[in-house]
């Protein structure tokens, strides 16, 4: 007895835009599409749909949970996250030397890395 | 060019707690345990790990991204995360007639649904 991760499911203020930002990073397709809800997914529908849900509340303080990403190039994935609309944020990192990581916001701030590239 | 999802996030207050839970919850393996950080993935390590970090600050407010389980049997696996530590939260969904999922919180407050169980 068990269950599946299904979905890692983020609240929106526009399901949409988030949807199509998180689509055009992750090189996923959107797979259900209504006012209310966006579903995006690897195009061989392997691993948890990310699931984009509007919500009346808005983001308050940093995210308990966020997305580290393994980029082809970290510096070339900045850039283009930047383009899609994200932007920098600072929560500390660069106080901390070791850290290789680069911490962007999505267009509703939720925070996500950028990792500097990994093997898998 | 691209970035694949490789990992989701959580902070924590006790990592290894946390992820043993998790990695019961989700029948996921630890692969990378260390006081800071413990990592949990898929035995055939598809999909995205799911990380679990140390870090000072408190969780406030409900969490802007969460699973959603998909389960073979909804009241089982429910009694079966409550039996691992989960509580049950109550975040205005029972308002709601066309509720179906139920909602629970992990062992640091995270929020998460146990769905109907669906195809895939």
């Amino acid at each position: 007895m068990t269950s599946q991760l299904y979905t890692v499911t983020l609240d929106a203020a526009e399901p949409r835009r988030l949807a199509d930002f998180w689509s055009k990073m992750l090189d996923y397709k959107v797979v259900y599409d209504s006012a209310e809800e966006v579903a995006i997914e690897k195009a061989d529908e392997s691993g948890p749909a990310v699931l984009f849900v509007r919500v009346p509340d808005e983001k308050a303080g940093k995210n308990r949970m966020h997305f580290d990403l393994n980029p082809d190039d970290q510096a070339a994935e900045v850039e283009r996250a930047l383009s899609l609309g994200a932007t920098h944020v600072d929560i500390g990192q660069g106080r901390d030397p070791d850290v290789t990581w680069k911490v962007l916001a999505d267009p509703e701030g939720n925070e996500f890395c950028i990792l500097t590239p990994r093997k898998n």
